[in-house]
């Protein structure tokens, strides 16, 4: 059986399913949904240790980011479950793997978008992440963990960022700079007034079908009894 | 040959050995001397992942901070490579692993220096990190991945902390969260305007010692020189 994509789920499809979602859950998923942004997202380029990238997806789904692009350029993403804790299934996963130019697929699709292209560097010219503007949405690209960013990120990136440190160790392990950044950037984020980092009515609609489909074990004998129930009417 | 410690460093000796340190890497010992703090500290209690232990100790030399307290009831700690990146020689690391009451020992030899002890956990009643009063010497406890913090740290702990978060995952991974807390507590300690948070001149001077030995391969041949020529003068 075919399995049916959220934009497929018509308003009368999800009330029904959402007849089988205990009320809890419900609840739990407009208050997620609440707090959801897409104003923020991260980029994984060709990050080698799957728990590095899989941390930093946990990471993104904790601070409530939607959305997280990863770029396999030699090394494939591997989920790692005991890193994940289910996380990846409440994100929007975009993957960019089957052309040569990659990372410039990733990084053109997400300036058409709007988002500024921010890239993590310890070097000088790097500005401090606290003096980082969010009035614009950011792309957080995070390199490879021993060359860093590749060439084409580096050419492309608006805006560069470092985070402080004091030690003699050049740089703090990949998942723990990500999630340095993304924590002061998204509780900063909700701290502002304006509302323009939340998301639309239309975007939450639709990742309300997408998590609504995924919560139900075997949708699609529900799905096609719903449609059998329409039929008979 | 017995290796030498650093309290048998004379000052003349110490004068003798960083001849053959360059400048520049003294520069550098003085910089990261100036900003290391013991107002912090950081705790890993019976961690699973290698993974995980290494990467918080290389972020505590990454944010200045000295010593990290290693408890190990189940699991030993092992050191790796990759994740370290050499972070670990310029920190002083204490091990708990000869008694039945590793976490017990840990938690008096803490409060008897007094540390004030801050548990993580994402429950009711703990305490934002933004809220985590610095003027008292903190010691942050990290507990085991599944579980958590022992009963031991619970039932001895002054304060619980937690990270705000937005999503359905329930907790951070423990190399993450521990970023996040240090960088946060790390950082506006060095805002504020007293400078207690800094070691003392005693501290500086033992550490230094440490460092210097550390710095030079094979250190007990130039000893050697020096005491020969001590005795020829």
């Amino acid at each position: 059986m075919k399995k049916t994509q959220p934009n497929e789920v018509s308003p009368a499809l999800l009330a029904y399913l959402q007849g089988f979602i205990s009320d809890d859950r419900k609840v739990r998923f407009e208050e997620v949904l609440a707090e959801r942004t897409r104003h923020i997202t991260c980029v994984l380029e060709n990050i080698v240790d799957a728990h590095n990238a899989n941390a930093v997806i946990r990471t993104c789904e904790c601070f409530g980011i939607q959305d997280v692009h990863v770029i396999e350029n030699e090394h494939r993403f591997k989920a790692a479950k005991k890193v994940l804790q289910g996380a990846h299934k409440w994100l929007s996963i975009f993957k960019y793997k089957e052309t040569e130019s990659k990372s410039m697929d990733c990084i053109r699709a997400l300036k058409a978008k709007g988002y500024k292209i921010v890239a993590t560097s310890p070097h000088a010219g790097s500005i401090d992440i606290h003096e980082l503007e969010l009035n614009q949405p950011l792309a957080l690209v995070m390199g490879q963990e021993n060359i860093g960013i590749s060439e084409v990120v580096k050419a492309e990136a608006d805006v560069f960022v470092k985070i402080p440190m004091q030690g003699f160790t050049e740089s703090l392990n990949i998942s723990v700079a990500a999630a340095i950044l993304l924590q002061e950037i998204s509780s900063r984020l909700r701290r502002i007034e304006t509302d323009n980092w939340k998301l639309s009515e239309i975007e939450k609609d639709e990742i309300r079908k997408e998590w609504t489909l995924k919560n139900i074990y075997r949708n699609e004998l529900l799905i096609e009894r719903f449609y059998q129930d329409q039929k008979n009417v």
